[in-house]
């Protein structure tokens, strides 16, 4: 306890906390001004994401990067999973859908974009574990594979599409969670060596707190930015409109953005003290996860909860991000070296896309 | 011969050549009980494949692997190339396309992803010759180019399409060809060395055969296959339909998985004796070769043989299927080391088409 | 200028000058005999190029090869903007946009593709520094992608599309052009070591010019080459016609093929001095450099002197072409080795796009 007060004492950027009872207070007492809600759960969003990641550091501290990058991301994907639940409860599948490849996209182009810019800038060259990246886009263009595949052979035939892409989507989800489980497997006991960091500069600077403290603050935190979401959610796409967003933007690039904040510290700050092994295992490992377990957790899950079954197919624009993005990851992490401009490449990339959703007609998505 | 029988009795598998007769003898007796000839041949081919992988390593283990692998696919493919010839007498070009397309993704992902899989489960990580692997892949995703540019252009006009597609074809055609010849000039002749293998493990469990019996064994097993293969096309389609299979799964997967079933077994025992190159080069030579000489061979004599002459355009399903088949090859071979669960993320790929095409409603391929 | 003169001497080739100045007379007196024109304009080009070639290769040899690669692109394409102008002044945006994703496609396959093949029949294997590679192949992915996004993501909708279409174009113009400037801050300034060469053999067979002769000779051989090409824009439409091309044909083929001659006599010349990584600068960096820096900047002017804005939305044919061509790059160039038959790969997908235009029935592009 006094430790967490010390890095709070230490820490400028978690005097912020203040704005989680504020903003709890302000949902309760003006639950309809969405604008300030909006601004308000952002803000408290990011100490809390500073906060886990410092906790999440502290664990990776003594498991290993890869281990400490698949937590990070396991913990830092429920905010993403607990936006989809709200929106799937709502049988809002569209909004949904657009979380889902928004977050993949934004994670493997922001993210790893941004690491190896923030790095970059700081070091002249950086090296990381080619042999786990490399799994980790393995991973991700296995699931770009699976979202991909029902969009394109439906084009040919509309009549029984129905009926056959809620079967589809049903089996593909199954193959999609085994390949996850198998890939733990791998990672974590038969081949757990080959994920081992290479070697990095200077750790000293942050002490790692007792695993216990850790292990506490990640539980509590979570649970708090949980419930911020949920205020995010609602408030979201209100302050979106009158910022004069299209739904498209709102659900691809702010919610996902937004989604992401606590893995993004976690990865940022990594790469600023050289270990773009854990920026590199947060960013893919979180957008393999979306991918491979929330997808298909969700498409499970609705046949319990939600109005009707919900399938895998994308809007066609969202697949084609969805590929070019993982591409885009294959391309930049299979040779273990990285520099500021292999950064600005990816985070180009990403620009793209948001400048697209940006310009589109409303009710394209 | 005396080593013949001792392999045959050595080897209890062979002991299956028993319905090698048995099967040409119900074919007589019984022609029209499809459901029984399906089960018998199948059961035939399997012994047949054995002994034409043992014959065939005899073959590669005078010749490295690159060699015996290229023999290894030439003769492998011919129970496609028969299959496909039967077909293209008949007219019917849809399925000589699902079974030219089945072939290359059945090779590309199923025969990789399993040699894979095998080799891994037996040996912690396998390093494998990733020149050869390279300029296999290099090849494949040439000839799906061609195979794919057709359908691409094609889309945008539909008038005088057929004239178009039907010259296209023919030049496609030809260019395939002369790169298929360039390509074994290049690993057989002037870059020879480059494709020696990495060394591998014990491999004197198997005695090689003489020369001159793994070559005999070689032709009639061959022509053995061939007939069987015959009996196997007539059966499969009605048997199929009893199984309560869609034709495209039945010209996809089950005539692919058959037809390469000889080529796989030598890939396999490849795999499970730590000769990754040997299975490799199988299973993408294959695929190869049926792209750049079996497809554009049978476009040829479709002038011949067939009712009218056949174009290269395919079903934009089957083209996706082949290009995510390619890319998957190109990202999983070019680092020349394997584990257990790259073989399952290439399989994954290989269930998640085989179950959109089990699930596809009929009259789309 | 006696050095200038003797080089002339020595170069057989260059005796072929003669022609700049009878295509001027000629295109003064017979204005409209195109074909004639025709023929002269190329026959002018070719040693003009080669004389261009010599003086870059003189700067280069100062300046180490990236940065000589990159005046040589930056120069050599002058000849595609002049042209580009030229139909843009005129309105002719379809000409315009193809000859952009002309440039592109065969930038990238065939001057790439010839250089290897050309290389490597003189040398066994040849090596080159893979980090330019790969940066070039990025750069090139990343304006692929821009070009790719807008037609994929208009095919949804198409009625407030124009607008759309037109914004979105000046804004990647502008992500494009940044990113092009960063490129070069990253690989002449912050980055630069890593672009040097790979030791390569025997270069002293050509004496450099000195510096000062070779610029003063870069800037009049650029001025002769501009005005020729607008002899040469002006017949070609005519010429190709009586020749029996399609407009898709000339536009993407014809065109680039003789404004890249400068570049394409500087990369051959390379390679054949195992000097592949000037050709693979030349033909990647001129590639990239007309889709990051010449699109955009024909967009941006299309403001200033088109009857219209241009968009930057292809025909879903040449994005194709582009995407293959790009992917094509990107495999070749990740492992810093080459041979002939690499080079062969790549000659052939040039070939089946070449044989797919020229077959195209017109009124497509």
């Amino acid at each position: 306890m006094t430790l967490l007060l010390q890095e709070i004492r230490h820490n400028k950027l978690l005097w912020l906390l203040l704005f989680v009872p504020i903003m709890f207070v302000a949902a309760h007492l003006r639950p309809t001004a969405h604008t300030l809600l909006f601004v308000l759960s952002v803000l408290a969003i990011v100490p809390l994401a500073a906060l886990l990641s410092h906790a999440t550091e502290s664990v990776a501290a003594k498991t290993g990067d890869a281990v400490g990058g698949l937590l990070n991301a396991t913990l830092g994907n429920l905010t993403e999973l607990v936006i989809a639940l709200t929106a799937l409860k709502a049988g809002q599948y569209m909004l949904v859908k657009a979380s889902i490849a928004g977050a993949i996209v934004t994670n493997t182009l922001f993210m790893l974009g941004m690491s190896m810019l923030l790095g970059g800038l700081k070091y002249h060259v950086q090296e990381y574990n080619r042999i786990s990246a490399r799994m980790q886009a393995g991973l991700l263009f296995l699931a770009t594979v699976a979202l991909l595949v029902p969009s394109a052979v439906a084009q040919a035939d509309s009549a029984e599409t129905t009926r056959f892409m809620q079967q589809l989507s049903l089996g593909l989800s199954v193959l999609l969670v085994i390949a996850y489980a198998l890939g733990m497997l791998f990672s974590l006991k038969t081949h757990r060596e080959e994920f081992a960091s290479t070697a990095h500069g200077n750790e000293a600077e942050d002490k790692p707190w007792p695993l216990q403290l850790a292990l506490l603050t990640l539980g509590v935190v979570t649970l708090l930015v949980a419930l911020v979401s949920e205020v995010f959610v609602e408030s979201v796409q209100h302050a979106a409109e009158s910022f004069g967003m299209t739904p498209a933007f709102v659900g691809f690039i702010v919610v996902a953005l937004v989604g992401a904040a606590a893995e993004m510290a976690s990865a940022f700050a990594g790469a600023r003290k050289n270990r773009l092994d854990l920026s590199i295992g947060i960013a893919l490992g979180s957008a393999s996860q979306i991918a491979l377990f929330v997808a298909p957790v969700l498409v499970l899950l609705s046949y319990l909860i939600g109005p009707t079954p919900m399938s895998l197919q994308f809007w066609p624009g969202a697949v084609v991000m969805m590929l070019i993005a993982t591409l885009t990851a294959s391309l930049v992490t299979n040779n273990g070296r990285s520099a500021w401009f292999v950064g600005v490449l990816v985070l180009m990339v990403y620009l793209i896309f948001a400048l697209t959703l940006y310009l589109l007609p409303p009710r394209v998505l």
